[in-house]
């Protein structure tokens, strides 16, 4: 889905770069969600729309993959290829705390395509949906000279004690909330440098299949709207970065605590100290990051003690625009080398 | 939507040329669709997909544009193919006599493109949904070599008099049905033909206006399912070759009389005597074509007396594969020169 753009854009629309105009897409997106009917519930800015139809409440979202931006034709695997499409928009049905439902595959073929390339996408991306939920209905096949893959996918919300739905939204923190992330960060990033480097050691190989083979993370985000929490995003774009879009969407400043933040033990082994600037700025992850008050923490990690871990507090609201900023091992405040991530170059 | 797929594609993978790869993939998705759950009420094949939900039936459809596929950026027609991106979508939804509701767009953006080109594609866009019904609530943009853009869009179907849903399909022709078509045919084929020659006569404008603002049949959809009509598709690739299309889910002949087949008085005075062929294979008028008893169908002249056409007979039931034939003026059978639309190319 489209995310809230990165406020640090080149205003002159003539040299713009070609973030800077993404970026701008973006906003003009959500700008345009103004003139939406009241049936949007969550509009544009968050992992999925969330919908009122005549029969019920509906998540809807969406998105693309690009051949040279986010896979490499040349690599072949393509099997992960579709498992990780699938996934990328599972996540977004998991960061509403959402069920998904049905998918639309639209995809941009290529002159001199196999069909083998498609059996393999479409069995990666099905047996993805297998497990997590979903199915694919519907779609479109178009010819295109840069192969690309969309996929369009709804969900419903899942209802609280009382009957009535509710969902997750990036908009939702309260100050004092603590600030939870689920599984751990940087691994998939990880992969993607050792796949890059050729590296074939067993921990190398770890981190490759956590790049490709990420989880979303459906039933725990059932869960903790059943628990409560409503304030929750998927860590897509690597965590600094995202959380700012969260710490921005809901007014507040976050505070991290960096020696909190879980990181897969292969990735320390394979990038020693580096290990947790990809854990800061490294995407793909497709882990949850929630915040909540500490009662509903605290009966979560009752349930749940090893399946997600609190890193740190948002410790002020009425923060125009959010800020996010993280404290090191000695108590000092910490700058990332980068908050963002570009999917193919890490 | 994925339509169901030509059946005279090159079976040899190595020399399949890229029209074959299209076909092909469309009858994968199809047969995949086997895999589909019981919430599927209607699947990949028809203009489509109808699902079952939790809290009610939903249409869902999904279309692509690509640059120098559907479109040519040079031109520069942002807020024509806008509009038309919609429609494309919003005609899938009338085809299935459904109303349309909540629209994701993705965007491919290639380097150096403006803010401009947008804003004025995202207008036509939304005009068009303003228009026809339908919003956009969300969606993706992405980097991507070759521009393009994708829409997905739900609807639901109407009811009818006791209460129940009830929409269009391609497989419910009977024998002895009338079958049908909406305004008239051939003139966006006209108009883009008009368009690549350069010609400025106020007839030849009439028929570009068509190319680049096509209707929806939403109301006209809606109509045919109240009055009891079941079976109906949108002529998007051709009359000739659609209805091929819906033969073929039917398991019916159908039997054309090419002399009551509409065509603009427009196309007549460009085209002459071209103007038929234009009619019969030209794509993106974005009519109806539907089959009905002919109570129905005379009912419905009732109260709509200029809105369609009766174009010929569904003449035999239990045919595999489907078939459709043409009678030109003197009863012959005639044989058309095209039956498909290669968009850009006419």
């Amino acid at each position: 889905m489209i995310t809230m753009a990165d406020s640090s854009v080149n205003n002159d629309g003539s040299s713009m770069s070609e973030f800077g105009l993404i970026a701008r897409l973006a906003e003009f997106g959500v700008a345009e969600s103004l003139q939406n009917p009241e049936s949007v519930l969550t509009g544009i800015g968050d992992d999925a729309a969330v919908v009122s139809t005549p029969s019920g409440k509906l998540l809807l979202t969406t998105d693309a993959i690009v051949d040279g931006v986010h896979f490499r034709s040349v690599d072949e695997r393509w099997y992960d290829i579709g498992w990780k499409c699938a996934v990328s928009n599972l996540s977004d049905i998991a960061a509403m705390g959402g069920i998904p439902d049905h998918a639309l595959v639209t995809l941009g073929v290529p002159q001199g395509a196999s069909m083998d390339t498609y059996v393999d996408f479409y069995s990666g991306m099905n047996e993805a949906f297998a497990k997590f939920g979903g199915a694919v209905v519907g779609g479109d096949v178009v010819s295109s000279p840069t192969m690309f893959v969309n996929l369009a996918l709804t969900g419903h919300p899942v209802s609280t004690d009382d009957g009535e739905p509710a969902w997750l939204q990036r908009g939702a923190a309260q100050v004092d909330d603590l600030v939870c992330v689920t599984g751990s960060l940087g691994g998939s990033a990880g992969g993607l440098e050792v796949l890059l480097s050729g590296e074939t050691n067993p921990s190398g190989q770890t981190l490759v299949k956590r790049h490709f083979h990420p989880t979303p993370r459906i039933e725990l985000g059932n869960q903790l709207v059943r628990a409560g929490v409503r304030c929750a995003m998927d860590v897509s774009d690597g965590l600094v970065g995202d959380l700012e879009k969260l710490a921005s969407a809901s007014n507040v400043q976050i505070r991290i605590d960096m020696t909190n933040i879980p990181i897969p033990p292969e990735l320390i082994f394979m990038f020693g100290t580096s290990a947790i600037e990809l854990a800061l700025s490294g995407g793909e992850d497709y882990e949850l990051a929630f915040t909540a008050p500490e009662s509903i923490v605290k009966a979560l990690q009752e349930e749940n003690d090893s399946r997600f871990t609190v890193i740190g507090r948002v410790t002020e609201e009425g923060v125009d625009g959010g800020k996010v900023s993280l404290v090191d091992a000695t108590g000092e405040d910490y700058e990332p080398i980068r908050k963002g991530w570009d999917h193919l170059n890490g």
